[in-house]
């Protein structure tokens, strides 16, 4: 097919495709003569990708490359939603997701965070409780620690073990997640989801905490209304 | 005390504090002289829980003083709660909190949005399936079906039964939160602690979420490569 079909078929414009094409992240297509390039089935799914990576995720070019090259690598479906995960942006203090490595180097991130060892120990500690499997590599470690280093700046102390029963909610919360991914078997169709998952349907967890906080409010202050007015008679 | 020790014992530069009285953010001291105040022990968590709204929760100067005016307010623990939760910034799909109204008016906001009818069904049918109470003015109804309309833009369509085990563990998870509040009496410590638990705190719950995805990757990947090498014998 020609791009513009190609176009059609994913949804996504000629001349992003073609800036796709520019930066090195579509597969070359088959050289008709010197203006046309003939696209296989392989490419259609493609943009789509890319598109949900640079915008979704907001990743840069270059660590847009890398998952591509995860995706494009004989791996299976564990190790190709783990390079996606880790290069998403991750959520920190600042509400603003950043890039897990990001534009600096690792170093400055590193740096950046510096939450000091007790917030570190405490997330070690975390995760041993919890007897959760996470790689040297995750960002989501350093991340954790800045947070609760944030936290403990403005005088709100938590323990490992005051996280334990949030930890334990999130462990299910994931598991409901994982059950959006079965029974998807291709690479690139998963790598999609894994990135909706979490740059999308982020949004949607947190929402979801916010309504149910506003009703726990009400639930409480119902209740207390109620004790005010005296235990029922008999 | 003069502001110099209004400073420290606030943990808030004086610079700061100068600025937020300049911007009727703090109640009067008492004149002594033309270049001398005196602040008395009400003036003490002020700013404290006005750097918290600014600074962590990125509200304008406007709707800090809207908030103040809450919190100043003989309110119950209820109503302080709900005008905090309100007013903070509300997750959606660009991973950015946004300040509830803002600084554009409301009806710009709703525009906004526009999450279309379906996607409003669906949380309103959510909402009474969880037999939620959520008032009608707030921002996270809009911002939740806008998420949800976002999803359906990519192909993932979710549907208010969908949602159902992630709004029963989004109860679980704001009940911990309100445990956090328990024993809070005062008005300006409640609202401080909001502001902390919704702006903090969020980061901690969506890292734990990120770091439990993590896990059930490896589980995933331990039960599948442990059916592949077949029963145990015996």
């Amino acid at each position: 097919m020609r791009i513009s079909e190609l176009s059609s078929r994913s949804g996504v414009p000629v001349a992003t495709i073609k800036y796709y094409r520019r930066e090195g992240l579509l597969p070359e297509g088959r050289a008709l003569n010197p203006t046309a390039v003939e696209y296989g089935e392989e490419h259609v799914r493609r943009p789509r990708l890319i598109r949900s990576l640079v915008q979704l995720g907001g990743l840069s070019v270059a660590r847009t490359r890398e998952v591509l090259d995860a995706v494009d690598r004989p791996l299976g479906a564990f190790e190709t939603l783990g390079v996606v995960h880790h290069a998403l942006p991750v959520p920190s203090v600042d509400g603003n997701g950043k890039s897990g490595k990001g534009h600096a180097g690792p170093d400055t991130d590193r740096d950046e965070a510096a939450p000091g060892e007790g917030a570190a120990a405490r997330v070690e500690a975390l995760i041993e409780s919890m007897g959760w499997q996470i790689s040297d590599e995750s960002p989501h470690r350093p991340a954790l620690a800045a947070s609760l280093a944030a936290l403990r700046r403005v005088g709100a102390d938590y323990t490992a073990d005051d996280l334990l029963p949030y930890a334990r909610l999130a462990t299910s919360t994931a598991d409901l997640d994982f059950a959006q991914l079965d029974g998807i078997e291709d690479r690139i169709a998963l790598a999609e989801r894994a990135v909706v998952l979490t740059v999308l349907f982020e949004p949607v967890v947190r929402l979801l905490r916010r309504l149910a906080q506003e009703d726990a409010n009400h639930r409480r202050h119902h209740r207390r209304a109620c004790s005010r007015s005296g235990p029922p008679a008999g």
